[in-house]
């Protein structure tokens, strides 16, 4: 019997988030910092890089987990604009970037990739906000 | 008879690319930088600024086009990473990027749009990029 690979989160993101949800496909996380509403969907899929790397079933339904996702955040934080986006410069294991921007915050209209500064949430913070999802 | 409003494409895109192709849904577009093999599609529906504002059918076929356009850079280009996004900070016109990353190029693993460099193309160029999609 052939050992099936399994997904395993990178160590990065683990760091860096908090697990919300686990969805269908993907595990929904929290970026810790304060400074931007900002969700990341990580298909729970071994090897993954890149958008095209999923199959089409798998497709489907992280474009459906996006749609669920960016409805939430619309409704909840109303931002000026969405930035929704899959980079991996950093951390190559497939991730799309959902955040919510705002023509007052920190770095608008820069992404906010290059910005350094950081608040952290506390527990309740996060409490409050896994009730959105 | 109520008049349909009519999608026309963004100033700035106009301005910044070339056009490559009208896809079903979308312009594929070019941005004149030669520093990053960056392409761009605009869906051709008036009055769209984020990718849920698009209805079911039409987001499954920006996926399409997505796919399509990623297969063709990855086949063509190597790139060690797709950058796929939306954004929309400046042109709030929905369009997506969809870029060719290397380890070596100008601002690897920062995101492209910071970086103000600009090297043009010219139209021997471009007839040769037209010929890949």
């Amino acid at each position: 019997m052939a050992l099936e690979k399994k997904f395993k989160l990178d160590k990065i993101l683990e760091n860096d988030c908090f697990l919300i949800k686990d969805l269908e496909l993907s595990k929904l996380l929290l970026m810790n910092n304060k400074l931007y509403p900002w969700l990341i969907l990580v298909p729970q899929r071994p090897d993954m890089m890149e958008i095209i790397d999923l199959n089409c079933n798998d497709q489907q339904t992280l474009l459906k987990e996006i749609n669920y996702v960016s409805k939430i955040i619309k409704n909840i934080y109303k931002p000026d604009k969405l930035n929704i986006a899959n980079l991996g410069n950093i951390v190559s294991q497939l991730h799309i970037h959902i955040i919510a921007r705002y023509k007052n915050d920190n770095s608008f209209p820069k992404p906010v990739w290059i910005d350094n500064n950081r608040t952290y949430y506390n527990n309740k913070d996060i409490e409050n906000i896994r009730q959105y999802f």
